[in-house]
């Protein structure tokens, strides 16, 4: 099987390996459809990543024993590799696990274990089906396109009668005015390059901003309508971090799902007390949300413009570009072309 | 009617100003109880406080118009001076109310507008009634003793299946000991004075800590029976409020309290998105709680261990010291003695 | 001032009285308009109504002492006289209220109770601002309209991934539909009436049926694309309360909007066990979602679809008519006219 | 193996069959411990059970194939065949799955799939882990002993705010008492055998009554002091579920517990429209949950109050002749002895 590697700045490989094979529960896809993260950092610095990719959709084509899937199965690949049996596993919260099962333990290497190569082998449970009308493509979304801001929806129960500030509209910020606009809350983006704010007016938002807007907050304020109730983060950013807390209101909600290992300050009064505000952190989303997800990328008209672009994984150099360049929303490639 | 000024360093006064006159919706209130909060800061630094106090219980005297009181009644004196008409009063979130009423300049003068004196002035709707058998000097526990610890818990949801980490029991964290207890929770401590951890062990805390103790997280995590779900910051600390952050697990979730204006670091990925966990400001309760507070303050044991202390307001002295030396839990004054 | 009086089988007369006078914190407003709701029943079978009217939107011209409200504030009348110190009360749950304040006893008189005349006395924390671009005919959809369903919807936490059965209708069924588009849900709908059904389906249901459609259940299942998650019974008829409770499935909640006295059966193990299902009632909403209600009132396109006829008082008897005929969806009666 | 069945009016018969052998994720338990429920019923009727129970706990012995337990793990056999697949199993609401496995067509028998006997399969995925420090025959209250009203108390959301009425205390409801008294609820018990009745009041309960107690809901009311706010219905007797309707307040929340297929009278507007009163279904609990069922389990003072008899599988006439005399709570059976 062909499969990719970051080699080095700007720099791809493709890697031709033995197809793994299933063992115990874990089931071998063949992948149809996977869709690009941040992996195009790493292609951009030069880190090299020798099995990439967490967001594939595909087919179930061999399996060691009788389990949850069947051959022929369509199926979302989940990401990480929860241990299934813990306390936050049986909750549905298998983001959060912190028994992973090790991928190199099992298997004695790591091909197979990315999404990014045409055979994925994973735990029969993390591959719930995708509803026949749903191309791979589209089914990718279940990940970080819709599912990554699902989840943070969820956490902080944002509904029609929300109006939401989303800053970074990459990918992930694009899918959460996709969410928002599913649930009729109103949207606000924030976001420096001017495809992403185009396309993020053409899927609904209500206003969308650059950083560096003079008079930011009031302008947010007015778009609002009188104000955020609550503000989704998808930049990893700590000015956009700050802008999120200042421009929700009293009783105002954030969510992050912009991952950012940055110093954040915050100060318990102003910002949290004296508004009962939340800060919620939001990785993904809980399994049994995924129907949920599902009937998103079902049920709304943006989806097509949330996936900007489809390619051979052979031009994925391409797609890591256009990410790079900020004239994309959602990559997906396929690992057959 | 006399009234306490916090005139210097380590200087209190008593005043006799004239009785305040009720006027539209304020009605006056014969102050029977009122416990001392943070004033003790700034009698010991010498800042000048002219109408401290916002924790009174007392009884109706005399009104201006026919309201929500009538004379006679036995009150709560609620804190803040909200409108009472917008979206967040109408949702019982007074606290937050962002159009506060200017006590000023509505009687020309700021007497009558605190509760460390004989009589306070207050809008109607914000004297709930007290159950005939609660005494004036448990219902002042309504505010800071019970309620702002109560709003807390209900703003993360702390039930018997919790393990709550409570980080400073002065007053207020005594207060929390004494919510947790009653909803059966677990509940781990962390103070520096020894006369207060004692009282939260009476109180039946799980385990009391001092801040310096060695390997602190391990030890919570110990006696917490595998690690807190819940922490409740009341010290107002940074490192307090830092180890509460660390102590919850995934999915946990942090209330703050303490008020604190310093800079707090977090950081996204590893405090809050990779663990599902969120961090909450509280600042009181929702007015509809109020029975429920009054409903902990009849039922609870532990109400005679929170009020430690019940002094007249002639010895209000004496209270401030007893708050700054770390020997009390909630200190009540009587202004008529 | 001219109120209405239904005087027996389908007689309106119009009765001159004197305009009562505030007292308390009872305020006088001057009534703009005002919904017709269930007094086209007692319309048809002569019961005497000599105060109708409970849902109306008016302007604040006189009062007896300073308040929540001041003259010249454009308010909506909410209903009933809850006495606003309970714990219902404070909780917001007022029309839950078990002391109702006595309006006959009060004022000696029953005139200015009702708001199918042209003022009506109201304690003023019962009086929420209306805002300024929202027209006195708007406003009124604030009770049944819009707002009782809009109760229920919260009640049973409707939202966007729901598909929810509406059976009944009538103003308070598309008021139903209004809400359930609003929050971008699927909603089926079940009608006697055709007028009724168009209009249902012009506000963007899926999909109408007649109760006495062949193979309801079925249908119904397949426009909700799998079944229906929700319902919410608006007709207070029999078969309808069954039909709802049938066509949800596992989980399903199921809201009762319409009023019935008539005996229902339920077996709780098919019913209610097995299905993990809920029966909830509600009745109007919670005073603090009254700005919610109010913002679906200014952003939802479909209010002018739900306020089909907007006529003077002088002609209600065409109002009442309408009603019975079943080609209306809300009416709203102009007392000036 | 041996195992039990309920051959005619009270005869139970042992019966000795083949060790069933595992297939796929279907795992081989040696049962330990295994709890009676409603198979009394039938061995009072002689209505036949070839193979009964569905309430065990016991240790991992064999299996087909590795997955999510081991030789050796000690486990609690949840009852039902869910699927695992579909929306309702993602989501943990198994016991809700539509799509229940078929045992005799798997098996070509139905030996192995009751509790009641030496051995059982089942899919590996309903065998959560037992703690170290829980005993098998305490494990065994997951299910109905503790299980089964703890899901009702979540559905109902019962905290220790609440006064709870109990109706019915068999095993179901006496484990209702020891939930609600784990949440420090008061509650209150309705039960017409004496025996029950003295055990929920040494377990705790505030008040326990027989169900023809004159002045019964006023009794109920003044013992709750005010009220109670919620019911469980554990009883399956209509008396008791109306009674539960009448008992409970505005706002009351009503969870039924107790199988029942007959018809149950309600009203809409007076029992659920004009309170705000909900009536929910609950049957066991989200699998989600196990880990809080068995910390209530491990924490409860009371357990050795519900476990009211351990017997040899060989003595279980006589378990059943408890459980119909009403002289028992629940009654455990060890299937080696």
């Amino acid at each position: 099987m062909r499969k990719v590697v970051v080699a080095g700045e700007r720099q791809v490989a493709f890697v031709d390996v033995p197809v793994p094979e299933p063992r115990g529960a874990w089931v071998l896809v063949k992948v149809e459809a996977s869709a690009l993260c941040t992996e195009y950092k790493a292609y951009l610095t030069g880190r090299q990543l020798l099995n990439p990719g967490h967001e594939g959709a595909g087919e179930v084509v061999a399996m060691a024993q009788p389990g949850r899937v069947k051959i022929g199965d369509r199926v979302v690949v989940l990401p990480q590799l929860a241990c299934g049996r813990c306390a936050l596993c049986l909750a549905g919260d298998y983001i959060y696990c912190e028994n992973e099962l090790d991928y190199g333990m099992t298997f004695g290497t790591h091909d197979g274990s990315g999404t990014l190569g045409q055979y994925v082998l994973k735990p029969d449970w993390l591959l719930p089906l995708i509803p026949d009308d749903v191309s791979f493509e589209h089914a990718t979304m279940a990940i970080d396109g819709i599912g990554a801001s699902f989840g943070a929806f969820e956490a902080i129960d944002v509904g029609a009668l929300d109006a939401v500030l989303v800053t970074g509209l990459g990918p992930v910020g694009l899918g959460a005015v996709a969410n928002a606009r599913f649930r009729n809350a109103r949207v606000i983006g924030v976001e420096p390059m001017p495809w992403r704010r185009e396309r993020a007016a053409e899927m609904g938002a209500e206003a969308v901003f650059a950083p560096d807007e003079p008079d930011l907050l009031d302008k947010i304020r007015v778009a609002a309508g009188g104000g955020v109730t609550c503000a989704v983060e998808c930049s990893g950013r700590l000015p956009s971090q700050r802008l999120c807390i200042d421009a929700v209101g009293r009783r105002g909600r954030v969510a992050f799902v912009g991952e950012a290992a940055d110093d954040l300050v915050i100060r318990v009064s102003p910002d949290l007390l004296r508004k009962g505000a939340s800060l919620v952190g939001s990785w993904l989303y809980n399994i049994g949300d995924y129907p949920k997800v599902m009937q998103v990328i079902q049920q709304s008209p943006l989806i097509d413009l949330l996936v900007s672009h489809v390619l051979p994984m052979s031009q994925i150099q391409a797609g890591f570009e256009l990410l790079a360049s900020g004239q994309s929303a959602k990559v997906v490639v396929n690992p057959w072309e």
